[in-house]
């Protein structure tokens, strides 16, 4: 396989564009993409492009790259309409990696644009619910409390809303997830305050981030509830926008003057599996990172930096331990400890994620390079993890059964690399991972 | 780059499958196609996945090849799901083949399923609108007037309407097409009812068509008008099916007891330019074949079959031009002649093409590799093709501006390979290709 460098990066601000469409923020972050490349339109191939819900709410689907990328006087070249639910945006960088690697383009695009903020929120949680099996929606959620019984733990009746027209349909299955954890490992609300927190304060320092205001534990604690134990600022807001990266091969890299590229060790992508997964070394996070790493030839140990998929904050401890971060169950106290913040020993979400940031569902994934782009070159300002050399971003979406239906990781190191040699291979991450921190 | 080869196709049979879900017949489309193939499920290490209308029809988007692919045990691997108008399955095949060229995959799937037909058929006419720029449908007919104006064409009042709603919002773009070339190149009415009735010919040898019925000539001509000059049965009719074929790389091969793969020389992919085209050599169709002829190593002579995107018969006429089979504007003479017919100089659209073999837009690019797989292997029976060696597929998507958004052609050759070499390579096809007939 050929090497594959992501050369440039553009996004808009997530934030409720209401006045913008589709188009017109695409075309921000391509724009700035391309900028930041220092190429020309005519300079690209191909690009893949992520969307979920314009079909949904203004009856664009069939062609929505071909007509965002055709505003913007991009025409001609290959264009890969994608979607995946929340994970759309990375399905679009695997495949623009892979028209890459592959020989067959020497300069793509990823492109992944959302505009999902709708003033009646329950149109814009009736777009979420696609993102499962939708005629099993009801058989999924009983999935759930039947096994959450045999654990002990029983849903209240007034607690069961797989109808979902007043909240996110993913936030109960979170809410789920969190009590049987809760149960298992002991861990706690505060910890989900805690992550919570510290993505706010890491939101706080992103000028691109949907929220960019501090919030104390305590005030996440004491925010309206949606779920026991979620409140609001636990979970994604609804909003808008649009991201988008340059990837390129060497023989393109070479005819660039100043190029600042990061290079892609790793981009993996796989689906979920159908049972519940009770040790966080089976889950879909380890069994794709454990690929990841043996494809990028380093272990948990070498990231400095990390996105994750925190729809809900949740989300982040259970990645934690997943991932080969920490032990298994042990994301919470992880957490509590300030590992994960910045200046800790390996910051997550320095955007400050899903919750904070923000999530346009398809624009997510390729805004979770962004981040470790700007980090990797040493551009992130007040929120720059010092000295990263390597940064992973984990992007999942949709749930079929009790995982995520879709996830992708990406390993990015940043170019030149330092001379110190790197790390040996870690071997069988995915069955030991766990014990690796 | 890696070889490619397909190892395994298969199709249910196109119709108006009332009584059958989405997932029903993907995965007959899938079981038949890894028999086929002779391997299992758990060969599989990726899929792409292409639909355009079960979120519009069912609320079924976002994660559309997850919830197929696990109704059928298929699960853990990459899935990714595409759409592209009428060439989504193409868009699946490049997907999948750039992922075993990259190295990346060793044995992946691509699957195309669509439910089209709709007792209600202006919900069907709805869903094909989203193939193009929705809020510049009215702009893009206005266009169309205008070139045609110049050219001292006027499309009456009474035959302007772009809601479509009666009829397929694609045809009036097709009818305005074949209007100009009847004008510049002096296209009848009646070589458009030959191409017709030579495909409802060819699909009565093909048990998979939607329309086994042969239709004279005449019948083509006295039925039932669409838009002046076209009649229905010269339109690709409403319908659903499915249609799979699986593709592996070199080393994979060599793990099979009795493998009957297809070498895939060529998989070109593009868009779309904004501008009128008047010279065919210049249309997407050329540009593209051009690349494949070189990828390919083989010219327009070398091909002994083809399967193109006739949504309206009319662009078979036009596409024999631009793929280089005859001279410029002569394409209604060459059918006429006899030489697109089964045993003819280069047939076409064996399989009796959109308008008799159906066009669920999702699995139509899939299903021509379907029937170039089962020629190339000497496996069509009727229809078969004598001696085909080396087969060519042609599949268009959507408009925006006067041309296909998107179009992919794939060119194939059978295997073992004869012992006689190939011809030499033709160079600059897409600007002289019109010429090589």
């Amino acid at each position: 396989m050929r090497n594959v460098y992501i050369i440039g990066v553009g996004m808009t601000r997530f934030a409720k564009h209401l006045d913008r469409s589709i188009k017109d923020l695409a075309g921000e972050a391509v724009t700035d993409a391309l900028k930041d490349a220092d190429i020309g339109k005519k300079d690209l191939e191909g690009a893949w492009f992520a969307n979920s819900t314009w079909g949904f709410f203004e009856g664009q689907d069939q062609v929505r790259g071909h007509t965002a990328l055709a505003s913007m006087g991009i025409h001609e070249i290959p264009v890969t309409n994608v979607e995946s639910a929340c994970s759309g945006g990375s399905q679009a960088v695997h495949g623009a990696w892979l028209g890459v690697a592959s020989g067959a383009y020497e300069c793509v695009m990823a492109v992944g644009a959302e505009k999902l903020y709708n003033e009646d929120k329950t149109r814009s949680f009736k777009a979420l619910a696609a993102g499962t099996d939708v005629e099993n929606i009801r058989p999924m959620h009983e999935a759930w409390f039947q096994r959450l019984r045999e654990a002990g733990i029983e849903i209240p009746l007034d607690e069961r809303d797989e109808n979902n027209s007043a909240r996110g349909p993913m936030m109960d299955i979170y809410a789920y997830m969190v009590r049987w954890h809760m149960k298992t490992y002991g861990t706690t609300q505060r910890q989900l305050a805690v992550v919570t927190s510290k993505n706010h304060w890491h939101g706080s320092l992103n000028p691109k981030a949907q929220f960019q205001k501090e919030m104390s534990v305590e005030e996440v604690l004491a925010a309206r509830p949606v779920l026991y134990p979620l409140t609001v600022p636990m979970c994604a807001p609804l909003g808008d926008g649009a991201a988008a990266a340059v990837l390129c091969s060497d023989s393109f890299l070479k005819r660039l003057k100043s190029p600042r590229p990061v290079k892609v060790l790793a981009s993996a992508y796989g689906s979920g599996a159908p049972g519940f997964i009770d040790k966080s070394d089976k889950y879909i996070a380890a069994r794709l990172s454990g690929k990841a790493y043996n494809m990028a030839g380093v272990g948990p140990e070498d990231i400095d930096v990390v996105e994750v998929h925190d729809a809900a904050c949740f989300a982040e401890i259970k990645l934690s331990d997943a991932l080969g971060f920490c032990k298994l169950g042990e994301g919470g106290p992880f957490a509590e400890s300030g590992a994960t913040t910045l200046g800790g020993k390996i910051p997550i979400n320095v955007s400050g994620g899903l919750i904070s940031r923000g999530h346009p569902l398809g624009a997510t994934g390729v805004a979770q390079l962004h981040e470790l782009v700007t980090q990797l070159r040493g551009e992130a300002g007040k929120r720059q993890v010092e000295g990263a050399r390597i940064g992973m971003a984990e992007n999942g979406g949709g749930t079929i059964y009790f995982e995520e239906a879709s996830m992708a990781i990406h390993i990015l190191e940043r170019m030149p690399r330092r001379s110190s040699a790197r790390k040996p291979k870690v071997l069988g991450h995915s069955s030991t991972g766990n014990e690796t921190c």
